[in-house]
């Protein structure tokens, strides 16, 4: 079997894009990354913000915030408009060909609003199937030496835009482009990676596999936190992607050289 | 010399952006509109109310809003995000390839931050010569059945967005495309048409031509606000556009057996 193409899927959050010198920082490291990549972004302070001025009230239950219309109005705005075009013209300037995209355009990641759970209307929140993902044209947009920045936006071929967690865009990305590419899938959070001791910054763990992740999880050490992002990880290795890398966005380094900081989960 | 692909580049300003029923008539219309085409989209009342939730001061200095860097924003969120996003979406479950863009997005539209005139610094507003209009990827996406719907903002290459002039966009790519294509640019705006009594909405003018024009500006009957806009649809067709046509969104017609209401301007 010939080898598969690399092709680096990073996802980056509100502790980066709050940031301007932390962002400023990845953009650049992200600008090198070598080969096919594409960008996730998340929200940040900047949404919160602006809803308090517009007076969009949040509603949360379960943790988990509600998706009404003024607050799809508010990430459409914020999310798919001035995070994204910002990340767009940076990039830019920096020599990068980015693109920036949600689910809606070119019907890429078309998606289904979330069902009632245990009688909780999440509103326009979207679920997103990587079966779904329209890999054939981002892998035109890849050929033409583009690199799509995606908002966590998708939409449900009925003119409805809706609201999606940025992890899940990212994870659904990655298992679609699986097929045609060898994918590797790099979450960035506010952590060097995941810590041996949860009180020590530094004791990151290098590398977690199917056979020390056991005897990682019954040492008790692990911070709870991280688990559920350990076992999504494992998902998407199961359903094809190459390795799953966890850090942070001022560390990302994928060249053949360089020695990366952060957890890498592979098979 | 073999005949060029024929292209529809169609302008919609906020008289159709604000009304509901008009744009989805429109929108219904572009859908069906034959062969390759792209929709160039400006703002609508939606940027002012949000402006003015958010407490943004508008500063005219001869007529000309001056885009200062929270107008920039504003009309990044509201014309890059809000709008241009759910026109695509709308567009999507019409059926059509829509993909929404700006200038920054594969450095599509590279723009100038305008220069001072007169002693007035209009702020991030960006000025858009037709001949660094990424032409050639245009044509790819277009290859693609992708239909590019355009906001009107570019980026000075420096990681700068700046704020354009919807009618100026349309302009530069259409006279960008008409290298490669038989471009027809087509501006919507509230009238049915150039009339020839600016007291009556049905004298519509059906076409106008430079033998003509002469004899129709010295009759004094035309609207002098359409006068800059017939010159510079001639403009236009002297870069090498086809013909530009002036009518409303909700008569837009553009088959080979449909009868258009509107005024064609052409050599």
């Amino acid at each position: 079997m010939p080898e598969k193409e690399p092709l680096n899927i990073i996802k980056i959050g509100g502790n980066v894009l709050d940031d301007p010198a932390k962002l400023q920082a990845f953009l650049e490291r992200f600008t090198v990354v070598e080969g096919k990549k594409m960008l996730v972004h998340g929200g940040g302070k900047i949404a919160t913000q602006i809803g308090n001025q517009l007076q969009i009230e949040s509603h949360y239950v379960g943790g988990r915030r509600i998706t009404d219309a003024a607050t799809l109005d508010l990430v459409t705005m914020v999310y798919g408009g001035l995070i994204n075009k910002k990340l767009v013209a940076q990039l830019q300037a920096l020599g990068c060909n980015a693109l920036g995209l949600t689910g809606a355009d070119a019907n890429l990641m078309p998606a289904t609003k979330r069902a009632l759970k245990d009688g909780i209307d999440y509103g326009w929140a979207g679920d997103l199937k990587a079966a779904d993902v329209n890999d054939t044209l981002l892998h035109t947009l890849l050929l033409n030496h583009l690199v799509p920045v995606f908002a966590p936006l998708t939409h449900n071929r009925q003119g409805q835009l809706l609201n999606t967690n940025a992890d899940t865009v990212a994870s659904a990305l990655a298992v679609a482009m699986a097929k045609e590419y060898q994918v590797s899938l790099l979450y960035c959070f506010e952590k060097k990676g995941v810590l041996a001791q949860i009180e020590d910054e530094d004791s990151v763990i290098p590398e977690i596999n199917q056979t020390n992740y056991e005897a990682l999880k019954q040492s008790g050490k692990l911070f709870d936190g991280i688990l559920p992002k350990i076992d999504n990880a494992f998902a998407a290795i199961r359903a094809g992607v190459y390795l799953v890398w966890i850090g942070q966005a001022e560390q990302v380094v994928v060249s053949a050289g360089g020695a990366p900081v952060g957890t890498k989960i592979m098979a």
